[in-house]
């Protein structure tokens, strides 16, 4: 069995084989661009896992597995376009190194090759490959609309900001699992607690995402702390503060700029132990997504295994 | 048998009574729009006449004829950003109406939708519908970059250029035909012959359209007359006259402006019987489309009907 970071190598050694047409290279560039700036192949490294997990080699689901990082890498590279980003992953996005259009383009191939991989599987399987993986896409469409709609309303509730972000984030991790169960044979029962795993790890996956970004330490994260206070990001802490003491909140967050307000909104997060009680939430669905193991028919190395992978949802820095 | 008029009504009912999720609205009302903004559905009554004419009623290729329509849509949603288009069909393009982010964002949805129609269809044929439509989807992308390339380009040769208008127009018109065939189970070759008469009847119904453009009648057109002139858009008229008098058009086309422009261009096309060279060039990939109806195994009736469609193509004025 392979370590977290054994399939992420194999997973990188596979993009960067990936072979594109020559031309037109204004189109193809920008793809390798993106897929190779880096990322933890989080998504493939699930489909690979729960795949070998049900006892089939991950070699034989490599397609797959491209696919939906292929996908993954579509939609940051649209919503980067979306949220006007200059930089990931350290890098210049592709709008900002190309041009919108690019980016527009670029990310629309995507999309077309990471299906035609998707449905690159045994003749009996790809109707339903396809079919979770497309109903998961438009989710996260669904989700990214919901992320954009929340930036103009300031009643947004912890419910749904907790199923927007399952819309956005989690489903697909969910995705990966149930199509590498799936891919190998897995049950129903199976393939349908293998997606509940991802999709409640994913859950505490972007709550830390959350809670690092004000919390975090700069030196580990990768990026600036206090973003989403300076953006006036409706996160999970901002909407719980607000539903604690949303006036002086209001008052704080229109009164400060720059550092001081990032300095400001931590204190009073931590005030209110706002920081404490995301820490429970990410705690509680990891423990909801190691539930949905339990009656897995995988060996307990491989349990052992994912449960690993949603712990360090609870511990990673990065 | 169906005019070409009865299918683009019922194609038009299907669209009418295609449900979306109510939520969220602004992620589906942008759909709507630009699905029942109109258009001639020229894609889906090619794969519905292709389907019946090998026998399987229309009814039966809804979901792909559907789908074809959608992919249709979200590409010409898309590049109506990439162009900075303003209006389409007489209606604001909806990055107009709502924002880029919308219009990237719907258009993804479109895409992914379109996929799921197109897959809808027996086991037996997913795998292959779905092969050709993403094959047939990449090619167009791949035709849109090299359009955008050509915009900084002045040595676009007339063989580059029909290569392009194939990628990006021609190879649909084709898919559409192949599918139809192909789930109404006929054979390879007649399949391969149905794709080759949509394409080349998609090059002809292209050229024309750059005909119309400069020496359509404004009345009919439905669009102002000059409008790739005025933009110094490289069409088949362009590139021919720099081919054959680059120096006189490089004068006009640097020295005049607006109405003027027009004028001066179309009169150097006129002079040198590039209109008549573009119409000669319709009428040969018209003729072509016919002869690749010679060998294919429908009815008289049904290649009358498909000749009547390409013959409508040297013809029409919108």
């Amino acid at each position: 069995m392979s370590t977290i970071k054994d399939y992420a190598a194999l997973i990188n050694g596979w993009i960067k084989d990936l072979k594109y047409p020559q031309k037109p290279q204004g189109l193809y560039e920008p793809i390798a661009y993106m897929l190779c700036g880096g990322g933890k192949r989080l998504r493939p490294t699930l489909l690979c896992a729960s795949a070998e997990a049900f006892g089939l080699d991950c070699n034989e689901v490599k397609s797959q597995a491209l696919g939906i990082e292929m996908f993954h890498n579509f939609t940051l590279l649209h919503d980067d376009v979306m949220d006007n980003a200059d930089v990931r992953h350290g890098m210049p996005t592709v709008h900002r190194k190309w041009n919108v259009s690019t980016a527009i383009l670029s990310g629309d191939t995507m999309l077309t090759l990471a299906n035609r991989l998707m449905g690159e599987c045994n003749a009996e399987h790809v109707a339903e490959v396809l079919d979770i993986f497309n109903k998961t896409a438009v989710e996260i469409y669904e989700g990214q609309q919901y992320d954009m709609n929340f930036e103009n309303r300031e009643d947004v509730t912890l419910e749904e900001y907790v199923e927007m972000i399952r819309l956005k984030t989690a489903v697909l991790l969910g995705c990966a699992c149930h199509v590498g169960a799936l891919l190998a044979g897995g049950s129903v029962d199976d393939c349908l607690n293998m997606y509940k795993f991802g999709e409640q790890m994913g859950l505490a996956f972007q709550l830390r995402d959350d809670y690092l970004d004000t919390f975090g330490d700069v030196k580990t994260f990768g990026k600036e702390i206090g973003g989403d206070i300076l953006n006036d990001k409706k996160t999970w802490l901002r909407i719980k503060t607000a539903s604690c003491d949303g006036g002086r909140l209001a008052t704080l967050t229109s009164t400060t700029n720059g550092t001081e307000k990032i300095e400001a909104v931590t204190n009073l997060y931590k005030e209110l132990s706002i920081d404490e009680s995301c820490m429970r939430e990410v705690e509680r669905y990891t423990t909801n997504a190691i539930k949905c193991l339990d009656n897995v028919s995988i060996s307990d190395d491989f349990k052992q295994y994912f449960i690993n992978i949603a712990v360090s949802a609870i511990k990673r820095n990065h």
